[in-house]
């Protein structure tokens, strides 16, 4: 196993599951504009890796990330920057969106703000009992960041996400999932072995090349009427039928034996 | 408090609360054209009201309201208008996603047809235990009205909304929360209550510019690619950067006091 | 009752609703291709008979459907097909969506890849308590095929939607009623009358001809701004209140007895 921690983001490589955990003593893992770029860098080093095939996120301590720091924010407020600064942060505030490799949000405590964000755009998410999330954004003055009007929807509806959104309100683990924004809750003590072991049951059992086609089409397929939906993903199946992959998730399904799918593509 | 009606809407202003009340004693609340107007401009006029920072829409009586009144309809059915009058009626019973204050729904009772619509505009529901929903229109060979073909599936899911739609069937308040629907089931006798706390909570913690904004992002958002929708909203960011929305926001946490947000701007 | 089997796909038409079968005994209904064909078509016959006001999809003994019979991927696989070939397949395995009469999906056990593809574009779907279901295709090294990265989503949210196709784990007809993806779970001795009942309401009580708009709202609406969707919604309404439906409708509901509305159009 390898480890190291640059910014405020560990990054250990584990086998084909790769975990980014915010690590941040001192201030509950708050986000500075350096460690929002190493989470994007160091994402996109997870999906160009082709040891890896699954990602785990997660925080150390008691928090998950509460967001911006508000020491940070402070500073904005005192003096906002020129209109032309930070357009681009988005990129690595939704990196988990645009890779190709599955993300997988281990939201371990707090849970807000720009956290929250992150929490939203992993494909699937786990959370410890008793974790605390709040949008928080509408209690600070600020707008639904980083494209959370619409990521928020999309998982738990129009009605909770406007109820979440607006109230800026605290809620938990076992609300978000009541919500259907969290996938299951696990005990404290067992949420990173829960998702290690979901992580590298996508790492064994799904080809990689498979999931990053899967992910562009979430992306792409949503916003097209049906019949053209189809007809990219027949196209899609089409040059899938060529592939290694497909003769190798026939033959392991026809031997009863795990499959070995080749890396996923680089990106 | 100030309360007047018109055309069988009630309109009380308390404070940052102003409560719409349906209330046309002797036909449940149904609607007619003069009514649904005056809710319209009813919503209109509390969204302009600088004092007001959170609206309820709730009924008289029993019902909330079971659409439009069926007399009405004889009418209509009787003596179909030529299609060039009633275009423009989806303003009104759709007010509640055009203006930039929260609007909550308390569904008291019966809530059907274009009742239903109404309370699936607004941004957030409770409802009173018991209270009976249906979305009527298939069995009265009717469509799917005023854009509750697009809310509905947003708010519970397509598979949801086409049983409820297609079949026309009643549900109660209990299966309207299970469905994701309504967002709380309150005591009849608590739903006013519960509902003006809510909308207090809102009209105290959140930032009414926030508010307005993020109602127009909800508006946008959903319908873009997610980096475009990303880039809107650090644009959005960056403005709200240098509002005196962000400075209070931040002043009250540290100082952990409620808030005292500016009014939100003229529509 | 007439009743015919052609190409694995048992026709039965009982009065409105005509009960459509995968049936291919000591395949598990594992579908080829003159068998996807068959089933777009029947369900075109279907829409285009003026008795018909109702759909169920069903299967015969154990399973629902298991997707693609998997000799027939073993040979795509030895030869992959020219990529002009089988662009058009996804018009029958989506015609559920196509058609303007109500499809009830009645998930009897294994529903898997494409046969998962075919309940999720049913407008509702029932399923036999202990019925299993799986995407797979992420499991065979396939893609989201069909437009399933679309259906899914709308139907139980973006991150149960990706748990379910990046994983291609297999899940429970309880699990797919907690997830919103079936609606109701029913004992499997009495799914299939469950079923035709709730076919049976949908062509006592609805007019086919709201029924069949309804249907094209869903497809064209949800991609539309809610002001565009409104305008089109009123322009819909204003032709359904010069229809003899709505005239039928109110009558028998101001005499509290059952409609008898005209069979849907010709499509």
């Amino acid at each position: 196993m390898t480890e190291s921690t640059v910014d405020g983001v560990r990054y250990a490589a584990d086998g084909p599951v790769a975990t980014l955990t915010f690590d941040k003593p001192g201030r509950s893992n708050a986000m500075d504009v350096p460690m929002q770029a190493r989470y994007g860098s160091a994402l996109r080093q997870a999906d160009a890796d082709p040891a890896v095939r699954a990602v785990v996120v997660t925080g150390a301590g008691k928090a998950f990330c509460p967001g911006a720091d508000l020491g940070l924010l402070d500073d904005i407020s005192a003096a906002p920057p020129a209109s032309g600064g930070g357009h681009e942060n988005w990129r690595d505030v939704l990196a988990a969106a645009a890779v190709g490799v599955p993300v997988v949000a281990a939201v371990n405590g707090g849970c807000a703000g720009l956290g929250f964000v992150i929490a939203c755009s992993a494909d699937v998410r786990f959370a410890a009992a008793g974790a605390k999330f709040t949008t928080a954004f509408a209690r600070r003055g600020l707008i639904a960041e980083y494209g959370i009007a619409k990521l928020l929807p999309e998982l738990v509806g129009q009605g909770r996400a406007r109820d979440l959104l607006l109230s800026g309100r605290t809620f938990t683990a076992e609300q978000a999932f009541a919500y259907g924004l969290v996938q299951e809750v696990v005990p404290p003590g067992e949420l990173g072995l829960r998702a290690h072991a979901y992580a590298t049951e996508l790492a064994t059992y799904s080809a990689p090349r498979s999931m990053a086609v899967m992910k562009a089409q979430f992306s792409r397929e949503a916003s097209l009427p049906l019949p053209e939906a189809a007809r990219e993903a027949t196209a899609l199946m089409i040059e899938s039928f060529a592939r290694p992959e497909l003769a190798e998730g026939l033959a392991s399904w026809n031997d009863r034996r795990p499959p070995r799918f080749p890396p996923h593509p680089a990106p």
